[in-house]
């Protein structure tokens, strides 16, 4: 072993989802089935190549501008990264430095745990109940920080509003992020609260909702001092992460409302026609308020199912963590791909 | 004061360069005044915006393989980021652990000291000379890693490969990182010195020399063992750094090495040409093997010919840094913007 070898800061890293490079149905990274809204295409085919010459905006004023007046706030209420992990992992080097664990629930995005160890947060997982639900009272104890996804992946579950008040009423001394990526599907945001709580950072994503996750933009909401914060740490890393075309692209992905919420609407109706004929199947399907269904059988095993699918070139996602390795995410395709999904899930069944 | 403020990252963020959004002459952040090669061009046209909804390939294959040809490395040898910048944060993070000082000069890229800052690395700054040169034997002593800059920046000088291997042979139990943002335009690379050393990495970028710095891609060349534990640390912070744009258009920039020279030795036949105009003026040049002079005039002040540039709408860089606030960094533009910048230098000299 090298004498350098000591040196290289051990860690863990996070496993996406695969990203297969031959056709298959693709219903294992939770992204949305409809392209971008056309806006975003003009703007692609539109594009001078000669701007790529030049450094991008470092302050991102344009994508930032547009963000902020979709929820009716400034623009320095708004920070944005290389989608919302750049922006999660941001906020957890920029608010978690009390020493004190952060809290968040044992089954969530399992990205919470991989940030704080790869800075050295200490932090302590909440258990979900039974019902893969969370509970405000759990979170009252002394901490560094708290986040959790609402709603919440991969259960699917979106706690009330009351939940994240609850929240941020018991935990004043600390920065509480509400990562909201699957909100728009059905859920309800903690938007609202920002101008109660100068604590609450709300973090959304392009990703899901918006069709690009090839793109790569993720955004926080909080108030100035928070926004301010992160800004700071973001400068004294990469001055320049958002490219022109992101940023270009960016402002018309955001900008068309009738597209978004036709989109949105679509797939909430899949969603809920698939939920039905999965339940009719024998599946238990959670309470999916955003863009997948997190599913068990009742007497069929979810790894069994993941892997004939997976042989079938059905792509689902399977978490062989305690407590869930017996369920299944799917992402709600279009109606066409979920056709195709249930007749292979038939034949598995059969 | 909110009881959450204590506990935010305290930062001194590195400023970048003015981006000014009317029309300039910009010769302030060294970029290259020709547009990428055809081929990005065309690759921007082409782009089928559908990709967008996507997840990008976080292991940027297509792209690693490019570069791995261009340097016959293996694609394991690459490690791609937004921007050398980002790669540069990276490798901060995932080899300076020690504990022990980082070396780098005193007068270089002022994001060293921003880095180890905000990672919270110790670091200790190595006087260069008077004539801005680096010596080897300084960096013998003990320390958690080095990294320099050759070419350096601000000063352009670069150092001969006989000076990076007398830092390599003199510092195998640490981490040494030679910054070549700059040495496609005459400098010497470290890149040969690879397959002999297994702790030196090699950072290098699109954003100077392939016209690029819009869309953020920058890399490191390294042993395969480096490189892994750098994909370790991006995994645990992001997976999808590079969007679906980057990543196609990156091939393309590095695929055209006829562009890539022609474009070149244009770049540095201006350099030369304005030097002699420069020193034919009364300013010393040091011998600059970038696409920038780093300058500084016998009689009058850096910071006024820089104020009286802004007011002309031609932007060059001026640090206010002790040892370097009598100079000013001029990017190489086209003849065209040079023959304006040389207008205007001889007005305000007058």
């Amino acid at each position: 072993m090298k004498a350098w070898e000591n040196n290289i800061r051990q860690v863990v890293p996070y496993v996406p989802g695969e990203q297969p490079r031959r056709p298959v149905i693709k219903l294992n990274t939770n992204e949305n089935p409809y392209p971008p809204a056309p806006g975003v295409q003009a703007a692609v085919r539109e594009m001078d190549p000669d701007c790529l010459r030049l450094y991008p905006d470092p302050d991102c004023t344009g994508l930032c501008t547009e963000i902020a007046a979709v929820y009716g706030v400034e623009k320095e209420n708004v920070f944005v990264g290389v989608g919302s992990d750049d922006v999660l992992a941001t906020a957890f080097l920029t608010f978690f430095n009390s020493g004190k664990p952060v809290l968040f629930p044992d089954i969530t995005y399992s990205f919470y745990r991989v940030w704080a160890d790869v800075y050295r947060i200490p932090y302590e997982t909440v258990p979900v109940d039974k019902d893969f639900r969370l509970h405000a009272e759990d979170y009252y104890k002394e901490n560094g920080g708290v986040i959790f996804a609402n709603p919440n992946a991969p259960t699917a579950i979106c706690e009330p509003l009351s939940f994240v008040e609850d929240i941020l009423e018991h935990n004043r001394d600390v920065i509480v992020i509400a990562d909201e990526a699957y909100v728009d599907f059905g859920g309800e945001s903690a938007v609202s609260l920002l101008d109660k709580y100068d604590n609450l950072l709300v973090v959304q994503t392009f990703s899901k909702s918006r069709s690009m996750a090839g793109s790569r933009i993720g955004y926080a909401l909080g108030g100035q001092a928070l926004i301010r914060s992160m800004e700071n740490v973001k400068f004294s890393i990469n001055s320049y992460t958002m490219n022109q075309y992101s940023l270009k692209t960016g402002v018309e992905a955001i900008r068309d409302r009738q597209y978004f919420e036709d989109t949105l609407a679509k797939i909430i109706r899949t969603r809920e026609t698939s939920k039905k004929r999965l339940e009719e199947m024998g599946f238990f399907c959670t309470d999916s308020k955003t863009n997948f269904l997190f599913v068990s059988h009742k007497s069929r095993n979810a790894k069994e199912i993941f892997e004939a699918l997976k042989e079938r070139d059905i792509y689902v996602r399977y978490f062989n963590t305690p407590g869930i390795d017996n369920y299944l995410r799917i992402t709600v395709g279009t109606d066409e791909e979920m056709d195709i999904f249930f007749r292979a899930v038939e034949e598995i069944l059969k």
